[in-house]
């Protein structure tokens, strides 16, 4: 019915090279392909441009104007953040995380009310990550200085953890200071049976005295 | 151990408003929420600037230079597409698509050798898409201008596509133009038990003569 040239048709696949950048720099993203890529940026030609205006200048925003906290190296809009400033949290109480990621997920339990230490990730020398890679030695400075009264460890429970955890202990263990770590055990709502045998074992090791939830 | 203020604190979940912005931003676009901008707006700021600049030059760039063809309506970095553009392309067969991803999916196959029409949509009443809100007329004025051979109707087979590809037929069979529509069937590689029996029922009353692929 029609001629279909089957020989090779140049076959650029975008018709647009401003598309095609763009596609490429979004695909870039962690966990965005080459789909979504595209779907994003159709999505974006077809807002108004107001829309992508905000989108963009919030990025360059945050890429250029964000701080990260003197005090505790948490992201800050000033030299120091929020949670530093508060006049309500505890300066004496200081919660030692490997990462950003970890300070949103403990004020979203609102169960914690001292400050916080980043470390930027923990020691792991297969990684090539030492002491010295780290947000280590401001923590022990802040101890020196005096005023904390605790150290509590969140780090996750990982010989590269365990071991970061015990480097920050010997270093500040000359300071008046008690270091605790986050409770392990089995999580709130899980079935005991399908737990996993090192997590079942701390938890009946570590138990606590029995306190009823119920009034 | 240590004294946690159970009482309300002030839970800012991210610590600094430019974050919270650009997750905001992020959390607008289809298919990410916001745990999924979160992790990319921290993977921004471990970027390289250059690299996070690329992404934000190349999104403005696209929204604000790129064009539509003046013939086929596709996504165009000048007045007229590659692809009508293409001297090797054959100008007297146009494929008519609703969405410029039609293109793209078309193009991939290497299959056809002719130029587009893109609607942008098609006749939806439920949705209040009439034919005066999609790109028609101007692929009657083109039927009308003569050089064109054949009309090949790349619609979704639903009541509004069908709808649609009938009134643009309508429109343009007082011209001498033959108008044909993409073969329905049974996908390359199915199982016909599994095929449904619209799909199944329709490639047998289509059935063609029988041609090996072997040679």
């Amino acid at each position: 019915m029609c001629k279909i040239t089957n020989s090779a048709i140049s076959v650029n696949t975008y018709s647009s090279r401003l598309l095609e950048q763009c596609v490429n720099e979004l695909a870039r993203l962690p966990g965005i392909g080459r789909k979504t890529a595209l779907r994003l940026a159709l999505h974006m030609l077809k807002q108004e441009d107001i829309a992508v205006e905000n989108l963009t200048g919030a990025i360059s925003d945050m890429k250029s104007k964000i701080n990260y906290c003197k005090i505790c190296n948490n992201l800050s809009d000033g030299e120091i953040c929020q949670i530093c400033d508060n006049p309500k949290r505890d300066p004496g109480l200081v919660c030692v995380v490997s990462d950003i990621r970890d300070i949103l997920a403990i004020e979203k339990t609102a169960q914690f009310g001292g400050v916080y230490h980043v470390l930027n990730g923990i020691i792991s020398p297969i990684d090539g990550i030492g002491p010295g890679d780290l947000n280590i030695d401001p923590l022990v400075k802040r101890v020196a200085n005096g005023g904390i009264r605790e150290i509590i460890f969140a780090l996750s429970s990982t010989i590269e953890g365990d071991t970061t955890s015990y480097y920050i202990f010997k270093k500040i263990s000359q300071h008046n200071v008690s270091v605790s770590t986050i409770a392990r055990g089995i999580s709130v709502g899980d079935e005991l049976e399908y737990a996993d045998e090192v997590t079942l074992g701390r938890s009946i090791m570590n138990r606590m005295p029995y306190q009823s939830g119920l009034k």
